[in-house]
């Protein structure tokens, strides 16, 4: 199939220099237009060995502002990446909005070389490939521009130039080696990469083939696409979400029949919860010694006592090993990225111990009441969090997430009481009342939350919260439990 | 010297109580002021092993509102900070101005550590303070509130809990080792301590001792310590720098005197242009392999050609070993820290360029000249550039550095030109106009950065560029010049 895009045409050198000026004038000025568009744009440049892809980055940088251009390679993986997801990586290098960034073999390049070097299965190759599209969906229904551009040669001329680089011997032995190796595999890379193209080519993120044969040809191509394709964001053409219908569904009412526990005796607790800290303590520095490492989330009403619960779980788990996020609202640097980018960033490193006061639920909740996204966005949000999700446990990240529940009395005598403490009054304010009015609205956006994100792989614990003892003690142990599980896997 | 704040002090259940209340409301409403303060607050906690450092940056998380808190630990060095100076990691830290950074541990725990362990020379330990103090002062003159807290105990303390430790089993062996090994060296940890105190308790960074003996006078102490040190900062009693007699000097005038060459034939600058280039690729390579990494410095007049001269050096680096990037107006996470924050997270990995249009060089140019910022401060900024450059000249890091200089006639040519041309149009602005009307200050500002900031280490390179193709050539030669120079070292 590639090879119907082996054209081999030529361009004048007067047409190439009428064309070159054309596109410098116009994009510079999409760029300053993309600039006000405020979402990011990825070019993921990808392609046969030889084909030139490394010169044509030069020569764009050569025509647009490059102080709204970026590049980002992946080639080598530092100890930081190795220890997390496949897609850390990425999400990490994400421009901020209004910038276009060219991913240097971008996401595609180890899922072909793998299946490759390591003959991945065929099962590997596919699940590549799928976590390819929902990333790219996901990102482009977001309102980030993807395009991904197979630079291609014939096999002929890539044999021309293979001989032409080996007399060359400007590159450490290491990239030639590779290269040479790459050079004999022509068939099968084409061939995965039409494997690609066919599982990935859509409206979200489509692929691009250019030929590289003629340097003025593919280097007014090169433009050309880039230019279209800020014009789809500029011209108001990025794929929507469909608005699904949103109301009127129940999800069972788990909150409502839960049952709360008398309270725990003071003596009781802190004999319980100092053995529980014992316990704890060597588990964690086992789970840091197998490199395991875990993210623990807490949710629940204003005021359930997620920051006590935290501050006596940091008794178990030595601050090396541990770091707690709290997550309030997003900084301008964070809006101009999908939401999850700010998550993705908190990954933990292998045997390290992430905790989150709040979370990425907060797209489904707080996002979702106060109206700060539209319903078609955070509507996604469930299926891009049990992605998100998936990415951790199948990379082996221990997931635990706690929700802590309160009835609407407690909640009212604690706000009281927070009123009245002077050290606690700043943590009630004019906006914790306000959100008290939408209790219902909140308990129905927990229970959708529940059913829909409660997995396999991440669970949801509810935890009755009246209690505050009883709440940390079973917090502990739960923990405890799930340590001693996964460690004995 | 120590040993008198071995005090032994205890206090009542009740005043433990009431002062710890008071404490409570007056630390949150300072954290609430110190938001408003802008700048970043960083408390260095060190100390003798087994005096409980944990425990009291658990207390304190219970008392003060977490979302203005943070902890950093340096324990484990990455593969992405061994590459980098020691102070990388610190700087990487650096909290958000508003909030207040516990540095656990710090910068003199690496220095007492080798002291001690690798037998380290008085000299280099005395070096190791010496930086330790430049840093503070700098960061200190900056509004960034610094205390340095040492956790003490007496020896026969620490023998009592040492005791107690062994008993326990719940750390992993590289730990428990490790804590037993500095248990051995109470005398001499405490002598080194006693020099670093002496070197480094000033103003910009004072130390502060507390016996960890008694939890409740420990616990009470450390909360006094942090109010105190944050209404420093309050209370508008933070060191100033001298405003020094700034006007009235003269330099050198390197540039008056520079000779500008006459036009370079294109013929022959395509040739040489080449052969550079393939000279270069190899020499880069090369570099990666052994791990030496570049930094690039371009500075010049506007229209100078700075960003032409980029495009033909990443001809020669490729793109997975270089990096450009361009300076600009800060952003707000920017602003709220020293202004070097941003270039030391520029610093390189092993063996790559980092290549810089615009650098930190603005301080003591565009930011002097708009009044962006006061003269006290950017006159440290000769001082405070030096020493980032010794950093880096000391890890090995191979500085190069530009300035591209055009004549004022040449210049107008160019301005000229821009605005003429469609894709050039978007290089030239208002601005730029208003900045020409200020080429005498900026040559005052140039002829005064020559002098301060060449040093043996990291020199300047002054291109006349008038001729375009000329200054380029130059370049590429001048850097083929310093590759092999390093690589031969």
């Amino acid at each position: 199939m590639l090879e119907s895009f082996e054209k081999a045409e030529k361009i004048s050198k007067s047409d190439y220099t009428d064309e070159l000026n054309r596109l410098r004038t116009e994009l510079i000025n999409a760029q300053y237009e993309f600039k006000k568009y405020k979402r990011p744009m990825i070019l993921i440049l990808t392609g046969l060995d030889g084909a030139g892809k490394g010169d044509l980055v030069n020569f764009m940088a050569d025509i647009m502002d490059t102080r709204l251009l970026e590049t980002s390679t992946f080639w080598q993986e530092t100890d930081e990446e190795k220890e997390r997801p496949y897609y850390y990586r990425f999400w990490n290098a994400m421009p901020q909005g209004g910038k276009l960034s060219i991913y240097f073999n971008g996401w595609y390049d180890k899922t072909i070389r793998r299946a490759l070097e390591d003959g991945d299965s065929p099962d590997a190759f596919t699940k590549g490939l799928e976590e390819a599209a929902d990333l790219e969906k996901m990102l482009s229904l977001d309102g980030t521009v993807i395009v991904k551009v197979w630079a291609h040669i014939s096999k002929k001329e890539q044999k021309k130039r293979h001989e032409k680089l080996v007399k060359k011997s400007d590159k450490s032995e290491e990239i030639s080696k590779r290269a040479l190796w790459y050079f004999s595999k022509y068939d099968r890379i084409v061939e995965c990469a039409e494997a690609a193209y066919k599982a990935t080519h859509n409206e979200f993120a489509p692929w691009e083939v250019i030929d590289c044969t003629d340097r003025r040809t593919r280097e007014i191509r090169f433009l050309q696409v880039i230019l279209n394709h800020m014009n789809r964001a500029l011209k108001g053409q990025m794929p929507k979400s469909r608005t699904e219908n949103l109301t009127g569904l129940a999800f069972p009412n788990v909150l409502g029949s839960l049952k709360q526990n008398s309270e725990t005796d003071p003596k009781v607790y802190r004999n319980e919860l100092d053995g529980l800290v014992e316990d704890l303590k060597p588990l964690a520095w086992e789970a840091f010694r197998k490199g395991l490492s875990t993210m623990i989330v807490f949710e629940g009403w204003d005021a359930a006592g997620k920051g006590g619960a935290i501050r006596r779980l940091l008794r178990a788990f030595d601050m090396r090993l541990s770091k707690v996020t709290s997550i309030a609202a997003p900084s301008s640097e964070e809006l101009s990225r999908h939401y999850l980018w700010r998550f993705w960033r908190q990954v933990p490193r292998a045997g390290r111990i992430a905790i989150f006061d709040r979370s990425w639920y907060g797209r489904v909740l707080v996002e979702r009441l106060e109206k700060i996204t539209p319903p078609a966005d955070w509507f996604r949000g469930y299926s891009e969090i049990n992605s998100f999700e998936k990415h951790l446990s199948d990379k082996g990240v221990h997931l635990v997430k706690f929700f802590l529940h309160i009835t609407d009395e407690e909640q009212l005598a604690r706000f009281k009481e927070r009123q009245e403490i002077p050290w606690k009054q700043h943590k009630i304010t004019d906006e914790d009342w306000r959100n008290r009015e939408k209790n219902g609205e909140y308990l129905d956006a927990y229970n959708e939350m529940f059913f829909k994100t409660s997995t396999k792989h991440a669970p949801w614990t509810i935890v009755p919260a009246n209690d505050k003892r009883g709440a940390r003690i079973e917090i502990l142990k739960q923990l405890k439990t799930s340590f001693t599980k996964m460690l004995n896997k």
